[in-house]
C-alpha cells in the first residue's frame, strides 16, 4: 500500500508528446494529481499511432483520425496536463533548471522552469550525404507531417513507380502499402538479404514472397545517387543498374535525437544515444529520458544498445513517472529488442540475439531450426512456419528467436520472448503449457518442439548442420544421406545424396559408409533427426542433421 | 552430451496407443534403438487426434483419414515398433511381471512380459444412472469408433434436434459442430454457467453468444430421465421441463481409466486417478502411468489433481521414455491445466486458478478484469477480449488467467500459462516484451495492461470492485458514480448511479460525498480507473472501481 503524500507542486516537463511522452505524462497525473506537467510537442500532434503511418498511406486504415489516439485537448481535458503543441524546446540550462522553447508558428522564445524534466524526443531518419538525397520527392516517414506529405503526393499524383531503399521493418511495410496503391515498388538494399537484423535463413522466404507480389528487390546494392530527370528520380546503384521511380521512400535506418541532450552536456553513451542509468536518469540531475533516444545495457550481452520500440518506450514512461514521483524505486530492465512485421501474407519477427548478434560479440551458442504449423494438421487452416532459437550450448539459456510464417508467428516470438527475458531456458520452452485445441495450436505446440529439439542438441542425441556449412562440404569425406520418400527424390534431389527413405534406412544400414561423416537430410529436419537417431545407435559416429532441411537450404541458397 | 550406452534387449510394454502411448513409444524408440517395444491398443486405430473428432463430426474436418495421424503400419514401420491393435490388456501381474492380453476379435488371451509397463489407457465418459442412459440414440464421445457412430447417426438420419448434456469443453465443441450439420441443438447443464470451470463473468459472454447462434441454453437444470418416445428421445429436467430430441449428445465430464491398476493393486489417489511419483511411476516398481489416468500434485495448490488435456499427456511421455532409459533423471512438474475452446465465433480458455477455484481452497487473493483490443485499435479488424486474472495480493504471484474474446485469446493464454508454470508474478506481466506492430497488438499488449492494472491494486492505487459485491450493496450507504459520457449514460444507466463524466470530474468534486463509499464505473473499468484516482488523491477515502465496468456488470447479471 503506496503512501499517497505527494511532493506537492512538482513542476513537470516533458519533451516529445508521443509515446514515451504522452506515456510519462498520463502516469504521472495518474500518482501525481497535484502536480503541475507541462508536455511540449514541436509538431501540431500529440499521441499519434507512429506505427500505424504505413497502413493510412495504403489505405488500409481508412480514417486519418484514427491516427490520433488523443489530441492535445482531449488529453489535456482527461489529465489536466498543459499540452503545448507547436513547441520546439531549443534548449537546457540545467544549472537555472528551465528550458527554452520556441513556438514554431511565431518564433517567438521563452523559458519555462521545471523541477524534472523528461526526454523524450524519439529518434531522426538517417539521410546519408548521397548527392541528390534533398530531390524534392525524396520523402521520409516519422510523424503525421511526413505522412500527409506522402499520402497526398500518392493522392495527387498517381504515381506508378516507386523505390524504397533500405529493407529493414519499416521499408518492407511502405512496400507492401505502395503496393497496395497500385504503385510498382522496387526496393533497393545494400545488404544481401532483406531484415538485415535477421539471420539470413530465416529472412530468405521473404524473397520469395515479393517475388510472388511482383515487388523487385535489388539487394547487395547502395544507391550512389539521386538525379531528377523531367518528373521522374533516377537511382543509380552501384552496380551501375540504373532504376526510374515517380517518388522514394529512405527508409535506411534511424538515429537518436539527441541534439538537444548534447548540447546541454548530458552524457551520450557509445552508441550514441543518451546515457541512462537504470531508473531512467541522464548523466545531469533531475533530467530523465525514455523512448528511441536513450541506450541502455541489453539484458543479455551487457553491452549498451538503443530500442527503437514502442513498447519499450511505453514501458519506460510508465517507470520513469513513478521513479519520478517515489523515488528512484524501479529498475528498467531494458529490451531485447522484440520487433515484428507483416510483409503482404507473411509475418516475420525476432526477440533476442539472433546467430549473427551472437557471432560478432563473440558468445558461444548453438542454433537450431524447427518448421511446424501453426495449429494442428488436421484442422483447416494450418500453415507452417519456421522458427530459428539460439542458446547457450551447456546450460541450455534461450538467447534468441526469430520465426516466419502465415499465421500465429507473433504468438510463438511472444512466448520465446517471454522466456528470453526471464533468462529462462530452452527447458523451460519444453514446459510451456500452451492453450491447445485444434484451432490454436498441437499438443505440443511448435515452441515445446524447439525445446526437445535444442535439448536433443545439448544432450548429443544428433549434431544439427546449418545449410551454409552444408554447402562447403567437401564431397569425398562426406555421405550424404537423403531420408525423403522416393518421390520426393524424384522431384528435386541433391547431386551427391543417395536416398534411402526413413522407414528403409534400419534395413540398409550396410549401404552407409562408416568411416566418412554423414549428412543426413529430409524435407525440413524431423525425419533427418529420426534417422540421426537410428544410425548414432549402430555405432556411426560422424553423424548431422541438416537443420531445416531441404526447405532452409533451397530458400537460402537459391 | 549423454552416454549411449543401452539397458540391452529391455522390453517396454505400453497399454494404449493414443496421445501418452504413443508419444512414449515414439521418444523410447529415439532413445533406445536397441529395445523390445510392444504397444497395446483395444481399439482398431492408434495416434488419432482425439481433439478433432467433434470438428470431423461437423464437416469441419472433411476427411477422416486426417483424424488417424499415424497408423499402426505406418508407426510400426517407422519406429520398429510392435503394435497389436484390437488387443485388450485385461490384468497385470506384478509378481511375474506380465500382462494378460485379449484379442478383441478372437477371445484369446495370452500373457506377455515386460521389464518395464507404462500404462496410458485414458479416461471414459462419465456416465450417471439415469433412467434410460442407455437408449440407443444416447451417445458419447471418445475415440474414432464414438465418432463413426455418431457420424453415420447424422449422416443416415439426418436428425432435426440434440440435446448436448454437459456444457464443458467438449459439450461446446459438439453443440457447435452438431449445429454446423443444421441440427437443432439444445444445451443442457446442472451449474448456472457453461464451462463451470470458468467464473462466471468470464463465461457470461458464451450465453449471449449462444443465444445469437440459435442454440437453446437450459442452465441449473439437471436430467432427471431419459424417455424414448416413438423416434425420439424425451429429455426430462429436474424443472420439469421436457425436451424432445432426435438424439443425445453426453458430455457430462470423464474419470481416470483406473480398472487396471486398481486390480494390479497399484495406488489409486485422492482424485480417482493412478498415483504416481515425480519420475512417473506408479506405487508399484517398474509400472509407470501417463496421461488422463494420472493424478499429479498441482503446481500452485500442491493438492492432487488430474488433467484431461492431450498437452501434458505428450509431455509426460517424453519424460517417461527419457526416466525409463536413462534412470530417474527427470521430473514432471504438473500441470496448470491450460484449456480452450473455439465456440463459434468466439474463443474461451483458461490457466491456473480461477477465483472459485482459489475461494475452495482458501487460497487469499485478488482478482481483476481488463477489457483489451486483440490488436491496435486504429488497425482493421482488432477485437475486444476480456481477460480476468488473479493473484496473491501480497507477493504478487499469479495463480490464473481466463480469456474470452475473438481473436487473440490463445496468445494471451499461452503468455499467462508461460508466467504462471514459472512461478512467475504480475510484475512479470509488465514485463513481457510481445512482437508489437500494429496488425497483432498494441504498444502495451493486454497482458502488460493486467499486470500494470493488478500492481495498481496490490499498491492500493485503486480498489476493485466484483459485479456481484457492486449488485449487493446497500444503496443508502454509497454513492453510485457513472463516469462515461452523457451520451452513454442516457442509452443504458443505472438507477442510483449520478453521472459525472470521467474529463468533469475534477471540476465536480463538491457534488460527492465524503462520508460514503464511492462505487465508481465506466464501460469497461478504465475510465473508472483514472477516476478512482483523481478522488483518491483529492482526500476520497473508500474509493471502489467496478471490474469490467458496466459491461461485465450486464453480462453477468442479466
Ligand atoms: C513509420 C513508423 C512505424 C513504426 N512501427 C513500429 C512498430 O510496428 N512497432 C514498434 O514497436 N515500433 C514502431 N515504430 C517505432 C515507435 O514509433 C517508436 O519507437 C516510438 O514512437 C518511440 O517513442 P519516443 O517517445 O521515443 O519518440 P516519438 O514517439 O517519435 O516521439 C517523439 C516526439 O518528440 C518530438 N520532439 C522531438 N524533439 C523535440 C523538441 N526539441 N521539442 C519538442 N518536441 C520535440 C517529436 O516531434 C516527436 O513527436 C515505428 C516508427 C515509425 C516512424
Ligand atoms: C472429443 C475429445 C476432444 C478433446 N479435445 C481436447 C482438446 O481440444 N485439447 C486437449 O488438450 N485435450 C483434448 N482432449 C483430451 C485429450 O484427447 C486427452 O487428454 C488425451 O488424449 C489423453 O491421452 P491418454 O494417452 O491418457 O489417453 P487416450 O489418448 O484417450 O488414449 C488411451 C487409449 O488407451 C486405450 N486403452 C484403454 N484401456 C486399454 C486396455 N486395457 N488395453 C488396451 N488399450 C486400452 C484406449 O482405447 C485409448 O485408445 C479431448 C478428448 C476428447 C475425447
Ligand atoms: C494515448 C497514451 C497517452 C495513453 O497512455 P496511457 O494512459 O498510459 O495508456 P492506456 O490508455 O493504455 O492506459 C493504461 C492505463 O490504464 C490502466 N488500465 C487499462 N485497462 C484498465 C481497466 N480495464 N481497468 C482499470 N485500469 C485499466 C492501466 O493499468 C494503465 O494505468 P497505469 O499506467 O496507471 O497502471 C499513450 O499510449 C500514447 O500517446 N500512445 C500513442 C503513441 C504511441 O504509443 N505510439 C507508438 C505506438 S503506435
Ligand atoms: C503421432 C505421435 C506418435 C508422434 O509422437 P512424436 O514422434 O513424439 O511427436 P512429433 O511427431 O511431434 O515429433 C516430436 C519429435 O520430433 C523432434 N522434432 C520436431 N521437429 C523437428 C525438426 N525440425 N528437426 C529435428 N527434430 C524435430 C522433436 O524434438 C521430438 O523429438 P524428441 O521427443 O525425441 O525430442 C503422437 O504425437 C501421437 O500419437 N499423436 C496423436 C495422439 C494425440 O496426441 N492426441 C491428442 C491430441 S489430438
Amino acid at each position: 500500500m503506496v503512501n499517497e503524500i505527494y511532493y506537492k507542486h512538482m513542476k513537470y516537463i516533458i519533451v516529445g508528446g508521443v509515446a514515451g511522452g504522452a506515456t510519462t505524462a498520463a502516469r504521472l497525473r495518474r500518482v501525481d494529481e497535484q502536480a503541475e506537467i507541462i508536455m511540449f510537442e514541436k509538431g501540431p500532434h500529440i499521441s499519434y499511432a507512429n506505427c500505424g503511418l504505413p497502413y493510412y498511406i495504403g489505405g488500409v486504415i481508412k480514417e486519418r483520425d484514427k491516427l490520433l489516439v488523443q489530441t492535445p485537448e482531449s488529453f489535456g481535458a482527461r489529465f489536466n496536463i498543459d499540452i503545448r503543441i507547436l513547441s520546439l524546446v531549443t534548449s537546457i540550462n540545467p544549472v537555472k533548471k528551465q528550458v527554452s522553447v520556441q513556438s514554431v508558428k511565431t518564433g517567438v522564445t521563452y523559458t519555462e522552469s521545471y523541477d524534472k524534466l523528461v526526454l523524450s524526443p524519439g529518434a531522426s531518419p538517417v539521410k546519408p550525404p548521397i548527392p541528390g538525397i534533398n530531390l524534392p520527392n525524396i520523402f521520409t516517414l516519422r510523424n503525421v507531417e511526413d505522412t500527409d506529405k506522402i499520402k497526398s503526393f500518392v493522392d495527387d499524383n498517381t504515381p506508378r513507380t516507386a523505390v524504397v531503399v533500405g529493407a529493414g521493418f519499416i521499408g518492407l511495410e511502405m512496400a507492401e502499402n505502395l503496393h497496395h496503391c497500385g504503385v510498382k515498388v522496387s526496393v533497393v538494399e545494400a545488404a544481401p538479404q532483406v531484415m538485415n537484423m535477421m539471420d539470413s535463413e530465416v529472412a530468405a522466404p521473404l524473397h520469395h514472397h515479393f517475388k510472388e507480389k511482383n515487388v523487385a528487390l535489388f539487394l547487395k546494392d547502395a544507391v550512389k545517387e539521386f538525379k531528377q530527370v523531367d518528373d521522374t528520380i533516377e537511382v543509380n546503384l552501384s552496380s551501375g543498374r540504373i532504376i526510374k521511380a515517380d517518388f522514394i521512400i529512405l527508409s535506411i535506418g534511424v538515429k537518436p535525437d539527441t541534439s538537444l541532450a548534447k548540447a546541454a552536456g548530458i552524457k551520450i553513451g557509445e552508441t550514441g544515444g543518451v546515457w541512462v542509468d537504470e531508473y531512467l536518469q541522464t548523466s545531469v540531475k533531475d533530467i530523465y529520458a525514455v523512448g528511441d533516444s536513450i541506450e541502455f545495457p541489453h539484458p543479455i550481452t551487457g553491452k549498451p544498445t538503443i530500442a527503437f520500440l514502442a513498447g519499450p518506450a511505453n514501458r519506460q514512461g510508465r517507470i520513469l513517472a513513478d521513479n519520478m514521483v517515489y523515488g528512484h524505486t524501479r529498475k528498467y530492465k531494458g529490451s531485447i529488442g522484440t520487433a515484428i512485421a507483416k510483409v503482404f501474407d507473411m509475418t516475420a519477427g525476432i526477440t533476442g540475439m539472433t546467430h549473427r548478434g551472437l557471432k560478432a560479440q563473440g558468445i558461444k551458442h548453438d542454433c537450431t531450426i524447427v518448421h511446424a504449423g501453426s495449429h494442428a494438421g488436421y484442422y483447416p487452416g494450418a500453415m507452417q512456419m519456421m522458427l530459428k532459437i539460439s542458446f547457450d550450448p551447456n546450460t541450455g539459456r534461450l538467447y534468441g528467436g526469430q520465426v516466419i510464417g502465415y499465421k500465429g508467428v507473433d504468438k510463438r516470438l511472444d512466448l520465446l520472448a517471454t522466456v528470453i527475458k526471464n533468462n529462462g531456458t530452452i527447458y523451460d520452452l519444453q514446459e510451456i503449457e500452451h492453450a491447445y485445441a485444434p484451432p490454436f495450436s498441437s499438443a505440443k505446440d511448435p515452441v515445446n518442439q524447439l525445446g526437445y529439439n535444442a535439448e536433443n542438441i545439448i544432450r548429443g542425441l544428433f549434431k544439427p548442420l546449418s545449410p551454409f556449412k552444408f554447402a562447403k562440404r567437401i564431397k569425398k569425406d562426406v555421405f550424404v544421406l537423403d531420408v525423403r520418400t522416393p518421390e520426393e527424390f524424384s522431384i528435386d534431389a541433391i547431386e551427391d545424396a543417395v536416398n534411402i527413405e526413413l522407414d528403409a534406412v534400419r534395413k540398409n544400414l550396410h549401404r552407409i559408409p562408416k568411416d566418412k561423416k554423414i549428412m543426413i537430410f529430409c524435407g525440413v529436419g524431423l525425419r533427418g533427426y529420426v534417422a540421426a537417431r537410428i544410425l548414432k545407435q549402430n555405432g556411426f559416429d560422424k553423424v548431422y542433421n541438416l537443420s531445416g532441411g531441404l526447405k532452409v537450404y533451397r530458400q537460402t541458397m537459391d
